[in-house]
């Protein structure tokens, strides 16, 4: 069977499941968006694109773009980065703040909201017009001038944001923040709040499948080292306190956000990209996670 | 460059490095061993077999055998077992009592002593003859009868096995251990205490290479679920506390043992075993990291 | 009001109060008490005594032997006992194991079963003959040849006592303990298994009240010093989570055990002890606390 | 010997010692003050009053305003505010981030930073003037108008204050802060900059010695059950992690303050204020903990 074919049928059966999910409550925006969405993306290196449903609707990415802020961060201080914040898993999500202590404020992996908030550190302290630059480097990287913040979103998420003012103050108390906590929580917020279809995210991802590098124009992103590294760090630590679940069910590299959305990426072979946005305990899309376990499963590509 | 080349040129080099690790000073016996053995083996599912080195020699695979008592744990009880014990990395050893605290005696996985000891316990109450019959599982899933348990290294980890104690006994205070302790401990000592040489265990881990089937024979070991579990496990929690950095410097399932070995596998193509016993400071082989990760470079097979 | 008569009108009151409390379950030996059985008895430091209800009858003290076991070691050691526990309350018993790792095995003070398991093997070191020598020490400083231990007891909370085992394995994995677990906790059992009627109790901690010296004999039993860090122990530590609540509620030192039998001191003024086997969620007995809170708010005899 | 010659003499005596603490460093205003400041101050429920050395020069008793923003809370919502802020002693300061999310944003005592945190908070809801209404609540009780905020310690110890913020919003995410952190953190910074002397303090805390009452007037500040909770908590919680260490060494209820000062309180008899800068290395202050524990000894006035 095709790749079209396979991802048809899959959605197909998957839409019909009942969805036992919950839409994400904590940030009011969120909680707003349709729950019945549903889309599927996949971009081959080959240059194959199929998509399915609401492929073509953009919808708030979240965690997702910890992996973009932290392919930008990389680009900046290369292996350096590794002494601001570690690569791995963190077990439970309830010891964050434990092991900030632990650790003296160097976050476990840049995929925790602890990481994340220092690597927007990081970037807040390199880039001349953080906001409008790291815009542009998405927007070169995928050659999709579309992609754009949403200050909705950002406010909503930063009217309700405490946990991450402590976690913010937390580190700086540690000095592993160089700049006032609020200018990095607002930045932060603003990584998180970029909008994508599961379209440009499955297009955006794909030089991870690529060794770095661009498709059409063989531009290096990310050296093959770099490239290796971002993926690793997916396997190991894209999926909250579902990780070692997904690398299961999955098998490939991916990172969830609460938004719904999902991105994995097969090394050498495709990135896909799956949205429907409500979540299952662990805050991983639920249909998502289905979506992906039966495409890995039946089109037997999975790592593993 | 074939195999054998690229392995013999790593190995030459890698020998000549400085030993930077330390031999395991825990356990009296395994500090007595010659730090400067080193020995790698390779198995494809080819067919093809090469190894250099201290390739033959057995030594003490430790917390290797935890993949093994998993995998008879696992053909017993298929997905029930992880009602005993979980699939997530756990983030530091530091945290393992305490993670059993909030998680009510449940292991967050099979790789932890934690997690290994409850596999025993499982072992124990579901074998007529557990020493015997895990051994004859081992041999006879490896067409070997040479590998045989130490009872002088069990005896040695016994001896000053107090931490271990106090695991059992903890979880055993929540009701997740069936059998007495000390019962449990002895059994987990006979498994950890199986000595293999590269060779050996190479062979005896390709089939999780081969979707859990054996090579010569065909014949299941595990099905393709449960052969892709066991490898996404090793991947996302082979390496205790480095199991994040092995995913990026080597990107293939593993485990490690503190006698100094490591067994990798690569999906459809190989099993790699290492021994070297100095040790780094995450409890890894120093020499076994270094090659390994200089194979998979060069041989540009890493997962990622 | 006397003494007599504002314990006789209390005892009333409480007698008919619903007693929301449970009898501790986890001994099974200790469930099977009459859980009616309600008894108090004073004794003053000028020679005045009185009981009522059950109080001549003997029950198990449990945690209420710490203190005496923590004497007799202090007189052997003096202030190098410090070296070996800590004087600090705790915070929630749900940290201990946790507290133990911070503290590389030396256990926050010694009410917690971390600290009397430790008080037990410095005893064990320093006693010729353990079991026989501290009952001969608990008998002459009580002048009181009735006080046993009760073999039933400590064999009931032996065979299920897998958390304690966990403690102190966890402990001499620190090398904190030195002699054999088993036998630190066989000790430790018979302590805890002393069985002693409230006015065998209020007649033993007398001394404490009087600046460490026995009333009769005039006899020293601790030297001031020592008679004050004890009571200060109990004040601060003697009662698990709800220390503060009864530093509080009754305003005086004093240590509960889960056979239901409190005693308290009020230094230069009298010792009193209280029986009541159903314990409130903390762990002290309910009866036990709403008498003694009674007892001071209404003699004003509270020291703060 | 009088209070006046023991005082006198043990004064002479500690002022020899050679002063092996260190001043606070963390809030830079603190760091400036004279270490050699070196001040005693008592009054007694019989009206006597004694002081000597710097014993009229004001300094910032930071923490020791704890107890005072308590007083006025506790007045406010009587014993509904333990549903707020617990009364057990917390263990490490080590556990405090941890503790809260483990007991869902309820500190366990007022005296940690996250409990006088949530006490300002109260405070904030139930004044109208917030500033000014506790200054005229501490002067009036104090017949005292001479006390005063410092602002210059208030906004130094708010520019380093990234551990407080974290504390405040990290309890606000669970719901148990009610105002906006920053205006909780500005009425904190506001709280603990209050400036006394020994003499205003010994005079400001004698009500505590004498049931809730004023000496002059006879005027009820707090009932006598909330007079002894007040002591309760200085006696269990009120050094940090040497709450233990004081109940025995000292033997009475207190709190002290970074800024070196300590306030200690006899029931029915007396309360005394010291005051020397360098701090031991559990944040009390060093001259300070001698001199009370060479007072409470020689004077036999211990409680225990």
């Amino acid at each position: 069977m095709s790749f079209e074919d396979l991802i048809r049928d899959i959605y197909q059966n998957i839409q019909q499941l009942e969805d036992r999910g919950e839409t994400a409550s904590y940030i009011p925006e969120l909680s707003r968006i349709d729950p019945s969405n549903f889309g599927v993306h996949i971009s081959t290196i080959h240059g194959d694109q199929f998509g399915i449903g609401n492929c073509y609707d953009k919808f708030s990415i979240q965690s997702i773009s910890k992996v973009l802020s932290l392919i930008l961060a990389y680009r900046i201080l290369d292996h350096k980065i590794w002494d601001r914040v570690g690569v791995e898993p963190s077990g439970t999500a309830f010891n964050s703040l434990f092991q900030l202590e632990a650790d003296q404020g160097v976050p476990r992996n840049p995929f925790l909201n602890a990481g994340a908030i220092v690597v927007s550190d990081i970037l807040l302290s390199h880039l001349k017009h953080p906001k409008a630059d790291f815009i542009d480097f998405v927007r070169t990287i995928s050659n999709n001038t579309t992609i754009d913040y949403s200050s909705r979103i950002a406010q909503s998420e930063k009217e309700v944001g405490y946990r991450n003012v402590a976690l913010c103050n937390y580190i700086k108390s540690f000095g592993q923040i160089n700049n006032e906590p609020s200018d990095v929580l607002d930045f932060y917020y603003d990584l998180c709040s970029l909008e994508m279809s599961t379209k440009d995210l499955s297009e955006l991802f794909l030089f991870l499948a690529h060794d770095g590098r661009d498709i059409a124009s063989n531009k290096r992103i990310l050296n093959e080292r770099q490239s290796k590294r971002i993926n690793a760090l997916m396997q190991t630590c894209g999926f909250y306190d579902e990780s070692g679940e997904f690398a299961f069910k999955v098998g490939l590299p991916g990172k969830s956000g609460v938004g719904g959305g999902i991105i994995a990426i097969h090394p050498d072979q495709y990135s896909i990209a799956v949205w429907s946005p409500k979540l299952n305990k662990k805050g991983n899309s639920y249909k998502g996670m289905k979506f992906l376990e039966a495409f890995t499963t039946r089109s037997e590509l999975s790592l593993f």
